[in-house]
């Protein structure tokens, strides 16, 4: 399956081109993919570079055919790379890129070439500028990360020491890529992506709309017929942290504008179909979306977050210019903060009240904060995240379960009459564990708000109990 | 690297012997793991059960020489178990087990094994017995699932529907196992791991120290010839979101005991050239750590964050029971939050004064969080996470670049004269993007508290000055 080799390739040396100066005649169509490390061998530390290295080159057209992982160990490098070559037109190779003795892929990849590894003056000057950047003096074994193949080349890297590396093995072209994804994802959207050859006379365009508040499932029945596997544009669905990405791809003859025209309808479609629940396309995310709606109509948020305890703010806050629109918050971790923060009354902590995890105490931790804190609208958050804390039944109250979350909007933003605020709290009861529970909790808040913003009131998944109240 | 024929195995006939009549004569040292899907070469599901066998296998003494994806492809799955087969004792080969017509595994080993399929009745009353259990029938695809190739067993799976199959290839064990971990890890616990010959006479035993406050290449110059590659144990070191992890390895003759004493001491000298930085063995986490030194003084900690916005309160409060330590905090994200809700002198923040960004702001949100919350410790931080933000410089100021953190700790426990507060701010230079800058703010504001708590303050990396007032 792999390609035909270019034409300078042809060459008497039976060494493999430079990379750099032998551009394929053919486009580059299958993937193989190394990760590298005894920290994966050995069951460490789990490798997500694989997943989301195989998605992004799907999404260029370029399939995924292997993925091998194998230790620190130079022989596995070098016969993993000679025969993965064998297999796909592109390896990406991850990890191994460090300045210690057990990262070994500048050599293996050597080896895998028949070459030498050589100083690389400009990598070199990078790493010294990183250090200097950082008012840090290189040392000496980071040196080593400066060395390639003498028939490859460096490929920069802004975020870290390690400088990846472009070299070709047999007829299939290699990027040595560092191990962190903060590294590794920009060195392939700006340097490997840009690199490949692609089939011009066919199109392979993708867009993706972002939904939040609905099962994977609802949304696969609502869309019935336009998840149909022979149908182009495709369209499939993938769930990650509640949020459900329909993924629309299409692949096939004609320009890029004739497939944009068609995933536009497509879109078009999906949005009549489920539209309250989309909150974007393309790359944008629910706190970017959420803090956007409020800058243009210039209200403020304030947030006050018990079970959650500041991850709501920290996502908000994730966002670049995010003090446009969010002033800060309150994190009332304990009862006595709830009321000396937020004024909640202590008569509804107390024994014979409703209990910190109830729809009356979100109400008053929003109410309180947008008062104290002088905000359009106020996020309460208030829970029982687990894995201990859940509350038997007691007279006149019902259990409270692990995954019980009471969230409280108060808004005073023209809608309500008379400058009062308007409050509303909802009600749900979310599955999984701590850290799910926790972040359900902090994307629900902010759908919440997103839903109010934009005028479409519309159940949210696990919401249980409803109620709205001026 | 395989292991020589079992007894039986000797016989004329071709094919390998049935798994369960020829049992080997030598122990199983060596795992490959084999995960079979579309959905994982696509990319859209990430893989976890890679790490979890690769730990498991290597507590069990059993090490991963290779980690391998196919998509759902007969041929690349026949190949694949064939040459694995000559790498590694054991393949575990988990996913393609299911009724659809993508699930390929059954075929796949019956061809790599060189045998039929034959319909295993126990298997299919197993199948029968689970629809009845749930109240359903039996769909004929489903029937499918109790096929195995002829001289290979099934495994009874509680769990679903698909059995597993343990068969032979060459002279490698291949076990068949579910993809859905929930069904795949009862399966390795009570089904596989029990059929493996162990050597008794020789130990693999791991351990790991997580440190945090310096570079990995530091941390390297420092253990100098501890990291030689020919050590036993082995010392090598990974980097992921500023926590260094020292990873040992011993894999050599003698009982565990004696393993575990080799460890010890390596542990040992390691503790004793990086200690102030080493805060945890094993999985303890860093806020884990923290709040379990607070708890067991009586101390509590309240957070005041600005750049971080939350980050902190949410790393800490991820800990189950973090509650006992932590009551909760502030998110004082513009400036006159920081004086409202924290009580900082309006005055250092206008103009001609030190600034939002400053160590004097950051003593004065300690302090008054620390106060106002009737905490024991109190942790501020503020800083510019970027990627906008940065202030030039001006009269009498210098300039503010991105990345510029202060951190402040503001205690009263006791090594305070007098109950008075004692106040520590030390300043950072991080590097990264803004997620980055946010982490590391996070990480080196619990750093320093936990070096309070042990009472040896050393420099964390990229500290940038240190001020020490009482």
């Amino acid at each position: 399956m792999h390609q035909s080799p270019s034409s300078s390739a042809a060459s008497p040396a039976p060494a493999p081109a430079p990379r750099d100066t032998a551009p394929r005649a053919l486009p580059h169509r299958t993937l193989a993919i190394l990760s590298i490390g005894d920290e994966l061998t050995l069951g460490q530390t789990l490798d997500t570079n694989g997943k989301w290295l195989s998605a992004r080159f799907a999404e260029a057209g370029v399939i995924t055919v292997e993925r091998c992982t194998v230790p620190d160990d130079l022989d596995a490098q070098v016969q993993a790379l000679q025969r993965l070559a064998t297999k796909a037109d592109v390896i990406v190779c991850s990890g191994g890129l460090g300045p210690t003795k057990d990262d070994l892929t500048r050599e293996a990849l050597a080896r895998a070439m028949d070459d030498t590894l050589v100083e690389d003056p400009i990598a070199l000057a990078q790493i010294e500028a990183w250090y200097m950047a950082r008012g840090r003096t290189m040392g000496p074994l980071n040196r080593l990360q400066a060395l390639r193949p003498s028939r490859a080349v460096a490929l920069a890297n802004p975020h870290g020491t390690a400088p990846g590396i472009a070299g070709r093995v047999q007829h299939a072209d290699v990027f040595c890529v560092p191990g962190p994804p903060k590294e590794m994802m920009p060195m392939i959207e700006s340097q490997v992506l840009p690199r490949l050859m692609y089939d011009q006379s066919r199109s392979v365009r993708t867009r993706t709309l972002h939904c939040f508040g609905l099962a994977e499932s609802d949304l696969a029945q609502r869309l019935g017929s336009l998840m149909d596997r022979s149908r182009n544009p495709l369209v499939g669905t993938t769930a990650s942290g509640g949020i459900i990405s329909c993924r629309l791809r299409y692949e096939g003859p004609g320009p890029a504008a004739h497939a944009d025209a068609l995933l536009d309808e497509t879109a078009r479609e999906i949005r009549g179909i489920a539209g309250e629940y989309v909150f974007s396309e393309g790359a944008a995310t629910l706190p970017g979306v959420l803090l956007e709606a409020l800058r243009t109509r210039g209200h403020t948020l304030a947030t006050c977050e018990s079970c959650t305890a500041g991850m709501l703010a920290a996502m908000l806050t994730d966002v670049p210019g995010s003090s446009a629109a969010y002033a800060g918050g309150l994190v009332t971790y304990s009862n006595s903060l709830k009321v000396q923060l937020a004024g909640v009354d202590a008569k509804l902590l107390a024994e014979g009240g409703p209990g910190a995890v109830s729809s009356e105490v979100a109400r008053e931790l929003a109410l309180g904060t947008l008062r104290r804190l002088a905000s359009t609208h106020a996020l309460s958050i208030t829970g029982i995240a687990g894995p201990g804390g859940a509350v038997p039944a007691a007279a006149g109250r019902p259990a409270k379960p692990v995954g019980l979350v009471c969230i409280g909007l108060a808004s005073i933003d023209g809608e309500a009459s008379a400058g009062a605020p308007a409050c509303e709290v909802r009600t749900f009861a979310f599955g999984g564990d701590r850290a799910t529970i926790r972040e359900w909790a902090s994307k629900s808040a902010m759908a919440m708000l997103w839903q109010r913003l934009i005028g479409r009131r519309a159940p949210l998944l696990r919401e249980v109990v409803a109620e709205v109240a001026g």
